[in-house]
């Protein structure tokens, strides 16, 4: 003992004393020793070990895990220090890439309070939307920002990235087409990153995809379903597309336009040249270029199209008073529902990274706006007339903010430009652009003057030449349309009056700093500040994705030792990071499979068994490699029915692509047949598909690996603590073997490939529009790896599962409890039903999940994987106390439905359907329900000391769906509702 | 213009639209140009201009203002961009120095949702405790904390330094001993600043300080109050008091124990030596050392002297529902009311570090705090052991943290160790101390055996000492009470768990993120964040306020400008920047006065003239100086009346020594007199202090030095935008003429004096533990001059009148509004009068205070200066809108009133009576008010669209007088109430 106190006779110490005290896994596992061993025995146990044996096959049981790096865990305080020290290694250069990557400056109030806030970035997409109404409207703001600039009626409320966006644009295209014109066309003033995603993503859907050059664009194959053109160009030059349009429409071809929010403030929007779809990235409205992300793209379409849309859209419907009240638009779209009909996959998006976006134009508002573009113009116009006062050629075509350059030698003055820490952007051996942004100035204008002119002296400023310079841009394409007038964009100005209306947002949403979320499937574990606080350091956040590889050095050190701990946990020989998504993970990992089975001639395997029991992000991938689905059934205890996965596997022997298979299972079963499984599908000669969303219940116990997986995504922002944003962002990094490490995704412009690197390379396309993803929150996962060593991590498995069991346990006498495994414990999540409630009291899980917010809680994961069920997930991070209080409050509810059945509550009207009750409605002076206002309020004595009150009444769906509002009201229908009139 | 867009047709942009667009002046200021000509029309004048020419007098009028730095103001990039430079110019060494001051591991979790955090950070002193419940638990927490620690059950809620507070406690001793025993005893082995803070503000009490060795020390003299010892001892010893203090009570002396808070966590607490108070800091529980502070220090007593305790108490209470609630207690106490009978002057404290403290404690709960404090002492005893073994001779006293080592040249060893980056604390040629504390390591240990080793070869490491150290404490001073039982301190040891209460308790807590806090003479401005990131760098945090001043150049450079900035503002020649609070500022400008009449000669001036509208600390801080008080009254018109002024002037022409004055005054008027006021007291041989808490009013309009001020301190957490913490932190710097200057304060450990220095100095003593107060606050004041430059700041005076009228305006057909300028208008803040409706309605200010609560507004200050009205103060950040709002509801009150006096209301039972309106009490089931609940709750429309919940009913403030409980309640009286019944 090391104690010096009562008692203890130990007069010395030991090393082990005297080691740092800020250790980490005690703050992020919440069961102390006493506790795993006291709750391991009310589960029947002698302790924790004997439960994970009991629970974890033993035929998987991996002995032990062990890192070459950080195997004990960093303390806090060495972790902050390394990752300085990593931080050191990026060097922040000017940047002049442009190529969608812009430098910004991100409004101080936004970054602390949003960027920085678990308030807002622990929040989980708003299913619940009645504890979610502030991130909401927020959203609710990016699309009506969205629209407005571009001038269409219908956007979505966020996508991965630009390259995917336009992706998903090219499969709208097809869509539209109903699948019947198989050529999609890309501008070659396209980025590069975005046709190389598009040309990957068009083998799924068997369409094909022509580079041309505009003025070569023809659609005489009458084949086209749509074209793609950027709006300005990545060359910087800004085309009026009116005629093009024109043409294209009397070709009935779809057009897709990839433009700039900053420049369409100033330029004639898209919508007005008539164009279909409009995408691009929401970055440089006040998100960091972070190397490459996260950021939010958008996508934007007319009304026609609007049910074609991929991703989440916020829309506007009523309570259960009838007030405006805002939700998630038309869920059933989502893809669990679509499933093998899907054409798209998306999931987790970037909503964090949405409202950041949409804060920053509610603080700059339209004119603010106005001024930043023209701010931006007017350097880039200072540097054309410079340059060519200097005799170097600059392109004639109106641009933007980006200039494009000929020179004699453009690696001599990118290498000059280098020399100052300036990088620019090299088109070809003749041919420089450089791109301007808010946080240029006018002494860098000079710089690169000093840069171009080769050491000839430069007889003038960029101040200077400000009189000369003249709009770039022809009257004919300067907007003409108001934008942003909604009184939102023009309110919130100042410092304050943001800060206000952040927290004002906030103070409606429920996230983790209130209580569990104790979602199935999500893992909504701590995000430590610790895991946080890199994420925002300028090292990180100011380096464009496309800079030298030696510019970052710090991420790359990062990359290569997440790439090992990830191997080390997974069992796989080789990771990408480039998939930003859990879906783009289960995307990349189908298309390696693909490429292998291509790679070696088996054109003809594209079978893909899939069990029913799968997300729907699963089928949806799987059809979007143009995969066929082959469904297999569950057994009563939730397991994959083997005998049927066997026939299905030998039938489809000769075409047999894959299986995709989620373990533990989506039920909550470490399934015993998972070894056989993975054999029959090898034996058939198909790989297996590992969803990783499970994966806390694996780390440290088992492994994809070791299990028999070939691929598998990580969705870091469960297992691997990036916190969900309120719907993003994520990362969905995926491993693979060996065999299938060649093929792992390329980059057009920074290459890469698999981490660590294969011998020999053969990669699938690209994925993701940068090379690493969204490289600036792999810090968190990272941190969270070394910080937990390999004992930390082991413990939270264990400890995650211990937590589901106790839970289950204290739970199985109120509710049933669905599929269990051999030894009759649940994984690290489990499912209560509740299907019976609806005969014997009228009560859907719906009525049981709103309910639950009046005991401030977030509802579990409501209806799947099995319809009329909740599933619960605890994760390690919760406390035995706080998941007393969730389970008492589920046992509470228990007795309330019972009422009903008891006949003491009515079935229409009781307290379960009644919920959620906001203040509004108890403090209402009219108070008929059946039920007491007090009862209804604070149904548990914890919510006497403190309650996170709903803010709206029960929100009604299907009328908001019927009435399709995806924008802001206009502001006459926002007149606030009166006072109440005097007493 | 520089518009592209419609209707412009200017086609060339201006240099003035190229340069950088993220300019802060708009973002502080709320009224933009054309919104500042209505609101001043509103008002009845053409502009502000003119509203301000007939404002502000003629006379005292400033041509303008122009700094020879910052003068067009940095945009925030550049403000950051600044002070990263800054902060790399400051050398982060490992510091052993010790003497109050310890490097901490703040965890992370506190300093993002503490620190961090504006909800928390930019509240204000809880005087309403029914919108304060959060912190008022936190600082309970804090109370709590200390009394176990100190093992004294009495203890306020913070001070400002260790060494103030050690004056502090003089003062009760003097007081305790009715100023019958003029001589005060310090151990040698007391802190050197505590000992001069000590013996300085002995003066003004008429006490004589005397130094002695321990051992020497004795009472015979008869005329002895009181003992100061330090415990462990400044040079690390730690000895058994425990005769010590029965031989000073056989004398009739009472013992102060400065202590160590870590210490006490194994150590015998000094409340069992019997110790009658106990000072100390909480720097070291979670507190960066911020080269100096801000820091919480506290005062722990007995019982018996509760009532004499300084500073603010919090203290447990019931609601009007008879549910415990808490509130500060006796604020009766409160410098307003003691006035020149007031022995202490503090009122500003430090909060939000005490916050900061109390949740580290929660944090790591009593076993987590014994572990870091064997640590500590282990890696002491490491280090002891192997030093002997080395050969060097180390003190043989036991010891916790700091060791004492003998060696032959102390500065030959502590140069080499600056080599290594290490500082130590060199007492004299031959001694050298190191103080360890959570942060140092094993390694950090090895390194300094290196360094005591002097190139010869060190047999053997840190860790291979292990196993022989030994405590170094002596059984009998081992702790053997338990410390921190109450489950708040056993609870929240997971990340997760912590960040839930501290959210939870947030939410019941109003900010600036909830609406305007208009408390007149408080100035609640925007605390914008730009300002706020430097402070948590950690290039400023992490600097031991007595490094060698190379290490701090980023600071010093820092000071420098900010004293010639603060010259600029003010028309001084020099500043002092050690005073931590506004009263501290006042004391030292007092004492300043004092030290200039004796070096003058001088020894019979002590009579100060203060004015009856005086803050309360005014008359306090004479008193402290020793000098005789003098009032004068004011006229009708809320002017000083001259011409009794003039004769209490002349009345003691032989022994003026200063007036007080405030300007503009209290009553929030630009007196007219102000500069015949300053003349009459020059000609009487007296100087004038200026108190500058209303600077708000005067920043490039006017000036102190101007207008005829000698003295004035600025309270740079009013004007200057430093957060208000909660009720702290603060800082009150000095800024003084010419001839003042020599006599500002120094620092035994680092001189200082004057910035710029003057070219003679004669300084008063010392005013505050650290040279430069709390420093690492200083960047805030400085980023916010910096950014706003000089038209900026003048702007923000403009405006801040302008607001000030603009609702006085809006308000004076509803309510009095007492005191105007000649001109009819008022200053930066205005007084409504409601003593009317006591007659008329029954009605009270604090009735009105409260029902704004339910209008989700913080009241106004409150019967100060004159009792029965409100005092409003907007300050130049909010926005019109928000005035609006608070003006519509402080009507909607009025109407309410008026339907008392109508007899429509009952006069005792109506909705300003019942208020605040918690949750719990609108919804309950039984409601018997006679207004309606709706109405309670939601009198303003805006309050539909989100509300700020008062978390209690109206607090009792005479039950917890009569009840005084100072600590948490025990476990057993917080059983949480019942759930409600089924319904
Ligand atoms: C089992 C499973 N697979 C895949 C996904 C999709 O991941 P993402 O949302 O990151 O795209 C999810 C998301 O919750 C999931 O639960
Ligand atoms: C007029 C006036 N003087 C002095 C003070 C005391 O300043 P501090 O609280 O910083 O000690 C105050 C505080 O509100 C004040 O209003
Ligand atoms: O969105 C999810 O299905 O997690």
């Amino acid at each position: 003992s090391t104690s010096y106190g009562v008692g203890s006779q130990a007069r010395s110490i030991s090393v082990e004393a005297l080691k740092p005290n800020d250790t980490f896994p005690r703050r992020h596992n919440s069961a102390t020793p006493e506790e795993q061993t006291k709750m391991a025995e009310y589960c029947g146990f002698d302790n924790l070990d004997s439960l994970i044996d009991a629970t974890v096959p033993k035929s998987i049981r991996l002995d032990s895990m062990k890192f070459s790096k950080f195997d004990e865990g960093l303390t806090e305080s060495q972790m902050i220090a390394h990752m300085k020290n990593l931080e050191s290694k990026n060097k922040v250069f000017k940047s002049y890439i442009g190529m969608g990557y812009y430098n910004t400056s991100v409004p101080p109030v936004i970054l602390r309070n949003i960027m920085e806030n678990p308030a807002w970035y622990t929040q989980y997409t708003p299913y619940q939307a009645e504890i979610s109404q502030g991130r909401l409207e927020s959203l609710l703001n990016f699309q009506t920002m969205i629209t407005d600039l571009t001038g269409l009626p219908m956007s979505n409320a966020s996508l991965l990235d630009e390259g995917t966006a336009a992706a998903e644009a090219m499969a709208m295209c097809n869509n539209i087409q109903k699948g019947k014109k198989k050529t999609f066309i890309i501008a070659s003033n396209c980025h590069p990153q975005t046709f190389d995603i598009c040309k990957t993503r068009a083998d799924g859907f068997d369409l094909k995809v022509v580079a041309a050059d505009l003025k070569d664009i023809d659609y005489k194959s009458g084949d086209v379903c749509g074209v793609l053109v950027q709006y300005p160009g990545t060359e910087g030059e800004v085309l009026d597309y009116a005629e093009f349009v024109k043409n294209a429409h009397a070709h009935g071809v779809k057009v897709v336009m990839a433009s700039d929010l900053l420049a369409l403030t100033m330029l004639k929007p898209p919508g007005e040249f008539g164009a279909d779809i409009v995408v691009g990235s929401a970055q440089r409205f006040g998100v960091p270029m972070g190397y490459g992300g996260p950021h939010a793209a958008f996508l934007a379409t007319s009304q026609e199209y609007k049910r074609m849309m991929p991703g989440r859209i916020i829309g506007v419907s009523v309570d259960s008073s009838g007030k405006p009240a805002l939700r998630m638009a038309m869920q059933t779209r989502e893809q669990h529902i679509r499933r093998d009909k899907a054409t798209s996959n998306i999931c987790t998006a970037q909503a964090l990274l949405a409202n950041m976006a949409a804060m920053y134009a509610v603080y700059h508002g339209p004119e603010g706006l106005k001024t930043i573009a023209q701010r931006v113009h007017g350097l880039a116009g200072a540097l054309a007339l410079g340059l060519k006062k200097l005799g170097t050629e600059v392109q004639e075509l109106p641009f933007f903010d980006t200039v494009k350059v000929k020179c004699a030698d453009a690696n001599a003055i990118a290498d000059a430009a280098y020399k100052n820490e300036i990088n620019l952007r090299i088109v070809d051996k003749h041919t420089i652009t450089v791109a301007f942004d808010e946080t240029t100035t006018l002494d860098d204008v000079d710089k690169l003057f000093k840069v171009f002119a080769c050491g000839k002296p430069v007889p003038f400023s960029a101040a200077s030449l400000a009189p000369e310079v003249q709009t770039a841009v022809p009257s004919g394409l300067i907007r003409e349309s108001p934008i942003l007038s909604h009184p939102i964009f023009n309110t919130y100005h100042t410092e304050h009056e943001l800060l206000r209306y952040i927290h004002k947002l906030q103070s409606k949403d429920l996230s983790l700093c209130h209580s569990m979320i104790p979602l199935g499937s999500c893992t909504m574990k701590l995000n430590a500040t610790t895991e946080m606080m890199p994420v925002t350091w300028p090292g990180f956040t100011d380096i464009h994705p496309f800079v030298p590889i030696e510019q970052a050095q710090g991420y790359q050190e990062m990359f290569t030792d997440l790439g090992d701990l990830l191997c080390a946990l997974t069992g796989f020989d080789s990771f990408s990071l480039q998939p930003n998504a859990g879906a783009a993970g289960e995307y990349a990992g189908l298309m390696v499979i693909r490429a292998y089975h291509l790679a070696r001639g088996d054109h003809h395997r594209n079978v893909c068994i899939i069990p029913v029991s799968a997300h729907g992000t699963n089928p949806a991938s799987a059809a979007m490699c143009g995969m066929k689905i082959v469904a297999v059934g569950t057994d009563a205890k939730g397991n994959i029915n083997i005998e049927e996965l066997r026939k299905a596997a030998e039938v489809n022997r000769d075409n047999l692509s894959a299986l995709m298979v989620t373990y533990p299972s989506t039920h909550g079963v470490y399934e015993e047949g998972i070894d056989e499984i993975c054999k029959i599908i090898h034996e058939n000669g198909g790989q297996v598909y590992m969803d990783g969303a499970n994966m806390n219940a694996q780390v440290g116990l088992t492994s994809p690996g070791f299990i028999g997986a070939d691929v598998c995504h990580l969705n870091l922002h469960k297992t691997f603590c990036i916190p969900h944003g309120g719907g993003g962002p994520g990362m969905g990094p995926i491993g693979v073997k060996k065999h299938l490490a060649p093929f792992l995704p390329s980059h057009p412009v920074v290459p890469t490939g698999g981490i660590p690197a294969p011998d020999q390379t053969n990669p699938l396309g690209t994925i993701s529009a940068a090379p690493w993803g969204s490289a600036l929150i792999l810090p968190i996962s990272y941190t969270y790896i070394a910080m937990m060593g390999s004992k930390g991590l082991t413990d939270a498995s264990k400890i995650a599962i211990l937590n589901a069991n106790y839970m289950a346990k204290r739970l199985e006498s109120y509710f049933p409890v669905l599929f269990r495994g051999v030894n009759g414990t649940v994984a690290h999540e489990f499912i209560v039903d509740l299907r019976g409630f609806k005969n014997t009291a009228g009560i859907e899980p719906e009525d049981v999940a709103k309910r639950l917010m009046d005991y401030g809680f977030h509802a579990p994961t409501m209806s799947w994987p099995v319809p009329g069920t909740l599933m619960i997930e605890p994760t390690e991070s919760e406390s035995k106390a706080e998941m007393d209080r969730f389970c008492d409050a589920m046992i509470s509810i228990r007795e309330e439905i019972a009422e009903i059945e008891k006949g003491k509550a009515d079935i229409h009207n009781n307290v379960l359907k009644g919920a959620p009750h906001p203040p509004s409605l108890l403090m209402g002076d009219a108070w008929t329900k059946p039920y007491s206002r007090d009862y209804a309020a604070f149904p548990a004595s914890w919510l006497r000391t403190s309650k996170f009150w709903p803010s709206t009444g029960r929100v009604d769906n299907v009328y908001g769906d019927r009435n399709l509002t995806c924008t802001l009201l206009p502001a006459s229908q926002y007149t606030e509702e009166p006072a109440a009139a005097t007493a």
